[in-house]
């Protein structure tokens, strides 16, 4: 275990200039002081010659990854019912399960389960879903604190279309409920922070949907939620609010999208058009792409492309129950498959996402929404993974770019050996 | 390890009535008796009492799968190149990485952890592709016959579009080598089967294709080839045997399809319309689905609902290295999501593939190609692998259907226990 403030790894370094390019240096080095990344190096600078060391021998050392999306109480029955669609998948298997995270007990061996996993996997930031209720959130907002990762937690909003047994009796319940979520974990956290989360436009009335997105201004936090996921709820929701444009404007009219300074993430937007990329761009949110979660519950494949061209904010999610798994890298791997098949079956004009691209989007692209984090240049944060790929034989010596890629298309054959939350060590293999 | 030529695994067991129908025994019993399975039963039937038992508890006990279209070679730079298309990754990747195999040392240990994953993978049955060269491929031979799993493997034919370094002199020299290889390993293997394999036809002159369906007949010889993969590659067939009505009776020209009683295999089929669907049908064709290589290399999605319908014979190949891994698990999910795009994106008509289809698929849809292979009736060979998933925690009691399905959507976190091929056991973890 490594408890320096400031160290120096060692290793095959690799990490993103932009969204293009992968810089990498073989026996590189990357330098920690105080949470913060002071740069990696092909050689090691005169200055920092007296930190200590840490020689990560052959290992790759990458930024830590951003999961935008996932489902904390999803989690233990992650693979199932996955021949449904979104609606009846909802009906039939989360609605049910999160309906027991009423009980504290319950959902504090589940979310144990969890945020353990969490620990041990490629991601160092997560915006997470808990459920409805207030004690179980707050206890995996405790589990999450322990571990060091550094996440977004929201406490869902639900006020109708969820059963008899997840659904809050009024917007005002909600409300006042969220309130003393908020109220009780004033103060509490270092590194887990509170978050607005209507579950989605057919979850929330509309008095709910205002009051969710008054008291985001008025306590000055963020909003998560879902976007044009799925084309039957796409519908629905165009019944539900019928005065809005789009589904993204349905969102704006309720003030829940925020702003630049105050990003909303909206998972999904697989059927996001020019209308509600150009909501999307106004508002400066956060698009949360979940592939694996897209092709399982067949809801289509989202434009990421144009949406990088049009300039708008996209990390990756793992989607978990809908995706199966927490592994970022089995993220990136279906963002490279559902952006060929894109590029195959819808147009043939929209150029499928280079292996840049996406390491970009699992690194730096969803670490924006956290600030300074993703990559490690300069006044970066420090978050890193050390790998050890050597399981996988190969008949030659293979560039750091060879080895990354052969890890994303070959996740199960990689061993997580470190991990660092801001200069933290937080994890370590046995 | 289980040295008995009978005895009985218990534990809970799943297996293929049909394409549409999995049976599943808690706490089930499925005997062996000289390779052959007498059946799964819930009870132990009273004749079977005296054979030894052994209890797998808790673990999952399923049929070994059939892994259709393999090749041996890329395996150790599987991962690599994956940004680009068939040809240009032919050309770019494979064709210089499989002439190395002209020296049999170097083929020699690559094969090595090839033979070595292969038999610690859910595969009990493969399919497999060699080089042109005749040692390295007797060398592979060799060490698949030491592992105990059951395969075919070929000698590769080429003798056009290989560059100077993957490409035989003529048609004589390749059929001359061809049947040189043959007269060499006559007799020498119980396990280990020979298969003529023209690469493709762009690799392959008419005089080859005709000397090579001529070859198969006189020796009773089956072929395996790669069909209608990707766009470029079927214009390009056009061009080559422009004779030819479409790429498969290109084949069937020159007798390389084979009949019912020596079927041929061909990969991938992503653009077999209806005239070659009934060319595959009328010659007893399997269709060998490669959907994760198919994504991996923009190729497209096959239609396997409609090959199913039109009553083709279809098994699943993981076609490493276009294909990221032997994992038969991980080929599955790409089944089962390449099915719902195809769903999605192309034909909202075509329902997408079920889970106990594509179990199917994987079991007893591959194996058929082996004869009485993929399942646990009575009178099947007694193939079959015992799974240990219990690191994936769950909150609730799971139906074995449900840990079935969460095995493959999470294929990294199943330890394989033990493997049984023809009633031997050939693995078991250490």
């Amino acid at each position: 275990m490594n408890t320096n403030k400031n160290f120096i790894l060692k290793g095959e370094i690799a990490f993103s200039l932009n969204e293009k390019e992968i810089q990498t240096y073989h026996e590189g080095y990357v330098v920690c002081k105080e949470g913060i990344c002071l740069g990696a190096f092909p050689d090691l600078p005169e200055e920092y010659k007296y930190f200590p060391l840490i020689d990560c021998g052959n290992h790759l050392i990458i930024p830590g990854m951003t999961d935008l999306h996932v489902h904390a109480p999803q989690y233990t029955y992650r693979g199932i019912g996955m021949d449904l669609e979104l609606l009846e998948w909802l009906n039939q298997h989360t609605f049910p399960e999160e309906a027991k995270y009423a009980d504290t007990a319950y959902a504090s061996k589940a979310y144990s389960y969890f945020a353990e996993d969490l620990r041990r996997c490629f991601t160092t930031r997560a915006v997470i879903f808990a459920t409805l209720h207030n004690q179980s959130t707050i206890n995996l907002m405790d589990q999450l604190e322990a571990t060091g990762m550094i996440t977004y937690v929201g406490r869902v909003n639900m006020d109708r279309n969820g059963g008899e047994k997840l659904q809050e009796e009024s917007a005002e319940v909600s409300l006042q409920g969220t309130r003393e979520w908020l109220d009780t974990i004033q103060g509490k956290y270092k590194n887990t922070f509170p978050i607005i989360t209507p579950r989605f436009i057919p979850s929330c009335t509309d008095a709910l949907m205002q009051g969710l997105g008054k008291l985001s201004e008025e306590r000055n936090l963020r909003i998560q939620s879902h976007l044009s996921e799925n084309k039957a709820e796409i519908a629905w929701v165009k019944d539900l609010v019928p005065s809005s444009s789009c589904y993204a404007n349905a969102y704006e009219m309720f003030h829940t999208l925020g702003d630049n300074n105050r990003p909303a993430i909206m998972a999904h937007c697989v059927y996001s058009d020019e209308k509600e990329i150009a909501i999307l761009k106004k508002h400066g949110t956060f698009v949360a792409h979940c592939p694996e979660s897209n092709m399982n519950l067949s809801s289509g494949i989202a434009p990421v492309r144009k949406f990088l061209e049009d300039g708008l904010q996209v990390g990756l999610g793992t989607d978990v129950a809908a995706g199966s798994s927490m592994n970022l890298i089995k993220t990136m791997l279906c963002t490279l498959q559902a952006s060929k098949m894109y590029y195959r079956l819808v147009d043939t004009n929209v150029k499928a996402l280079t292996f840049e691209e996406v390491f970009y989007l699992a690194t730096r692209g969803g670490g924006k929404y956290f600030g300074n984090v993703g990559t490690f240049q300069n006044g970066f944060e420090f978050d890193a993974v050390v790998i050890d790929d050597s399981k996988m034989h190969s008949m030659r010596n293979m560039s750091i770019r060879e080895r990354l890629e052969r890890m994303v298309y070959n996740d199960s054959d990689c061993i997580i050996m470190d991990k660092y939350v801001k200069g933290k060590q937080i994890y370590y293999h046995e």
